[in-house]
């Protein structure tokens, strides 16, 4: 049972026993001397929407990790590859490892964030037994691992050992990448070296396999699955080995020279350097810029900082939905065409919102630009969290902007129906290792050590190291139900100006944020590059009051984004609102329009969806009498189908709690007429 | 090289040689007690629009497919099997002998309407040549069958004779339908029986393995593609051996009952008399329900027949793309849900626009309405004939209705660019057939021997038999083009009247028709289930003027079909219109809006694309200015990208024309504002 906030003592979200200074501990740690306007700072969630998400993650999604993954076969599968069981692989891709993997790592940041259980507290599973699973499971993943540092259950035991012989599809690499990102991962939070070293002697293999021709490798290629460029560069970071770092900056070079056949799928149609905009499978696009990102931020490299920055434009201006999803087609996993972002068929795959932010983040860090920031708000809020039932124990793959009345569900991976577990399950534990390691995500400090940047917007403690001298900003908020943000400073140099900057989310258009006896608002602040920047010699005690402006919104999209012509969806702070089925008895979701003349109204629900605010818009139902056997008619004509004076209340809840209730039909972009 | 209408005699459709009374030789010659409401009528295609696509089939397209199934490995396939070559299996489908049975099919209907050569006639190459070619690939597939009649190079060379171990994939039953139908062409377009005897010893086969538990035949189930219903039908109706009936109706039956797994692609959700949608792999839906539709058209299944009369306009209202294409998705080449109509990702798979054009002529022959030929008349101009060149030499596989700006076209089989073959050749041959057969979709007799109906506008001549009596109506028309159709009879029974019933098109609300010294028009004409009805005593000479208005047209579409909410698309007659990027110089089409206040101009382009009539409207370009990163914004902030004053000439040509010319985009829908 999740503890509530109120009934237990709150987990330490900073392990004091792995903290270095105020490094924190999570993803991207950069290295001492990258050139990033930025460093992540750490931070801790006490209370409020973040905490209670981070609860059910915590109590039950990681706890049912390991049994899943046992009924699944991937733990199984290491068993056989190490030669300790019998009996036939599980589960049809090559990449099942990763599961292991990407739950290992969530276990880790949960580790570090727990903190030594306190006395007589109840912890189910406490840190104990969840530090008790991760060492039987990374004992395992030794155990699987070969003499020469190589790794992957799928072809040690289906294969018979080929390999690299179908780098398109293997996976190997990508595997790789994912068993190196828990390894950094255990070893930030938990200090020890065990799957650290597995990672590493894979890696040390791969250094020595993979290279251009006459570097002595004797293979020149990159994985059909980006992935592994990400993770070298963090295990460089943590380890200090440059040779990790070289190794990734020459897959992400590699990729766009035909190595894998030429295709967008692969990322290998174009190099990144050249690339124009995001293609391909959205995925795979998103951990390889993801990669090159960390390079670029790792070495200065120029040319793959503005490639990056050109992508992410390219992607946010035209492929990306509402929600933040990416990713317009089913067939391929592609991100289809500019502009192209349909409703029902939106793909949207949670791995994909995942990869978004780990690769804006990595983006905030390395250009100190808020509107990166912005875009992983708006992911996590929306297109990120729907992926994961309010009680943890359910999933979606694919996350749609719409399901028809009448919606005949397919079921399998791609459902728009919540599922137990995935065959290919990729997105669970990605979940939940985002999740775990959310406080990685929400505040920095720049390069010069002129202070501390809040990216996001919590109940709990920012805290930041400016020169050696900590900086601690606590908070209290909650947001985003309610737009006040509470700001006191903890921790301060002794009279030592710094500068507290704080994102003023893109949707913001309304705000005020109280310092001392100044008052800014959107028409009088000192806001660069999206960030509102409060330069003060601070003392213990100060308090700075943000109030963002909540009012609900009707938004509409570029026209040439044609299947929401016509339409405004509700969007309300940073989340994006829909309509389900199930909060409209007596009729479909399709034949509704909304009026916008009616003004919206706001409704605190603390019986509904484990508390919510829902806006409450007005509608009309259309009358849809008998058109005959063709649906298409004289333009000249009129509307065949007239509104009728029906009216009708519409309950809009937040995206990212639908499809918790009853199946049914969902629409977030509404007709206005 | 395609001989001119005018510079060489035209070819007799109908061959004397094979006709046996006026019976037309085509598919679906009804069984003798077939209660059905019309049968077939002869027809020939003399000139004009149809005829001059059927002389690209019969001198290009049909012409190059031995060739072409001989590099594609097909008929290398049927020596594997036959064991008169060496070498591997090629081609990655189990389904791949169905090209060359397709192919046959559409010869065959190639000999029938292309009769003995006359001396000295350049026909390249001609019936002989034709001849001599499928009496060679028709000894090639009698080689390859086994002793018990089983025929599958797939099965019998890859899977080492397994038979039926996998229904759900193994197409072998499918193969047997395409294997069957080919051979019925054959037999009743030559009178031969080399293919037939092939497909009645797999037919018998097949009758001796599946059937109903306790019916002494091993197995009970069914194809994962449904196709060899229709195909014993028809073998029914040409060997009058009742027990390819019997086996088709079981097959039908047994869909629906989880002999395939239960899922919806395969047909096998819900049992057909029970389906209130058209649902799962279109090609597949189709296919079944014109085995169905047989099955209920010759046994006078009534259950059956509502069946398939609800299903087909389930799939008209909700279902059916503006130029008759059918199957909204990619992913499992799927029909979607109610109103999921995408325009740049609709499939509209050619061979699914093929089926239903089989389906819905089986449908207007048992039932006698006239929206089914209107079905029929839509697709033949729109989503069927967009799937091959001009030329004849390339092909489309899918039918978009849009492409958009920027497109990143992935190639292969689902492209949006013309291919010359594909991997997956099944269109290509089907498109083949159905040309060479066309003229057996155009008229048809009542059953009770009343009169004539005239479902097709072409130029040519009309025969059907009343009563034992030949009647005969020539047709001159331009149609498409031009709105006029004289028609006048030519061959009549003495002082007997009979009724000459014309269809009035459903797009078609303004005409004239004038007989004798009557006129009518849409105010008032004798017109019933979409038939205008004129029974007279005719006299040969007597004639009748049809005039269709062929003025443009805007349309719009239901408002639950969400992907064009706000547009509208252009029509005139029977054809859909686009606009296509070559047209349109200095911009893209996805910054163009329509004014629809504006009128439309017809201009005869004989230059243009072979020579069609163009529709040109006015329009403007939209300003698109830098909106940010973020193509969302508040609705109440008004149009953030306004269209511009410039003004520009639209020029739309037929849709069935598009992909002819230079790669670029194309749009059929266009936003009005």
């Amino acid at each position: 049972m999740p503890r509530t906030d109120s009934a237990l003592p709150s987990p330490t979200d900073v392990s004091a026993s792995t903290e270095q200074g105020a490094a924190p501990v999570g993803p991207v740690r950069l290295g001492p001397d990258a050139p990033a306007a930025l460093r992540p700072a750490a931070a801790e969630v006490r209370t409020g929407f973040w905490h209670a998400r981070r609860e059910v993650n915590a109590h039950t999604s990681i706890p049912q990790g390991p049994a899943l993954l046992e009924s699944a076969g991937n733990l199984h599968n290491l068993r056989l590859a190490a030669g300790t069981a019998q009996g036939e692989f599980q589960g049809g891709y090559p990449f099942v490892d990763t599961d292991v993997y990407k739950w290992l790592e969530a276990a880790s940041w949960q580790l570090a964030r727990s903190g030594p259980p306190a006395d007589g507290e109840e912890n189910s599973p406490g840190p104990r037994e969840l530090a008790a699973e991760v060492e039987r499971i990374i004992a395992l993943v030794a155990d699987a691992q070969q003499s020469d540092g190589y790794l992957n259950t799928w072809f040690q035991v289906r294969k018979n050992g080929e390999r690299y012989q179908d780098l398109r599809w293997g996976h190997e690499l990508y595997c790789a990448g994912h068993l190196i990102q828990a390894a950094v991962a255990h070893h930030r939070a938990t200090g020890r070296d065990e799957l650290l070293v597995v990672a590493r002697r894979f890696a040390d293999h791969l250094d020595s396999v993979f290279g251009l021709p006459g570097s002595g490798r004797p293979i020149d290629g990159v994985d059909g699955h980006p992935e592994v460029e990400t993770a070298l560069v963090e295990l460089y970071r943590e380890t200090g080995e440059r040779r990790y770092l070289d190794l990734a900056g020459y897959f992400v070079d590699r990729y766009g020279h035909g190595l894998l056949g030429g295709e967008a799928y692969c990322q290998d149609r174009v190099p990144l350097r050249e690339a124009v905009t995001v293609e391909g499978h959205a995925v795979r696009q998103l951990y390889l810029l993801a990669g090159a990102t960390d390079v670029a931020t790792e070495t200065g490299d120029a040319e793959l900082r503005s490639a990056a920055e050109r992508l992410w434009r390219a992607m946010t201006t035209a492929k990306t939905h509402l929600t933040g999803g990416l990713g317009a087609h089913h067939d391929e996993e592609d991100f289809g065409d500019p502009f192209e972002l349909p409703n029902e068929r939106a793909y949207c795959e949670t791995c994909a919102a995942i990869a978004s932010i780990q690769w804006s983040w990595r983006m905030a860090l390395l250009t100190g630009e808020a509107r990166y920031s912005d875009l992983i708000e708006r992911t996590l809020y929306n297109g990120f969290l729907a992926g994961v039932s309010l009680d943890g124990e359910s999933w979606l793959y694919v996350n749609p902007l719409q399901v028809r009345d009448g919606h005949t569900d397919p079921g399998g991976d791609q459902s728009a129906r919540r599922t137990r577990w995935f065959r290919c399950a990729c997105c669970p534990p990605n979940v939940m290792r985002l999740l775990a390691g959310l406080q990685h995500y929400l505040s920095s400090t720049d390069a010069e050590g002129q202070g501390l940047q809040i990216h996001q917007y919590v109940t709990g403690r920012y805290r930041g190291d400016l020169d050696g001298t900590p900086v601690t900003v606590s908070a209290e908020t909650d947001y985003p139900w309610h737009g006040a943000v509470s700001l006191t400073i903890e921790e301060t140099p002794w009279e030592r100006p710094w500068t507290l900057s704080l994102r003023i989310p893109q949707w913001c258009h309304e705000y005020r944020v109280r310092c001392g006896d100044r008052t800014y608002d959107q028409t009088d602040a000192p806001v660069t590059d999206g960030w509102l920047r409060l330069e003060r010699t601070w003392a213990p005690g100060d308090q700075v009051v943000v109030e963002l402006g909540l009012e609900p919104r009707l938004t509409a999209a570029d026209p040439r984004v044609d299947a929401v012509r016509g339409c405004v969806a509700i969007e309300r702070g940073p989340l994006v609102y829909c309509l389900e089925q199930v909060d409209h008895p007596g009729g479909g979701l399709d034949d509704v329009v909304i009026d916008t003349a009616r003004p919206l109204a706001v409704r605190q629900r603390p019986d509904l969806l484990g508390g919510v605010t829902t806006v409450v818009a007005t509608g009309r139902r259309r009358a849809v009498p008998d058109t005959g056997w063709w649906p298409y008619r004289s333009a000249d004509a009129g509307p065949a189908v007239a509104p009728s004076g029906e009216s009708v209340e519409l309950t809009a809840i937040p995206y990212y709690a639908w499809a918790n209730r009853q199946d049914g039909s969902m629409r977030v972009w509404l007709p206005t007429s």
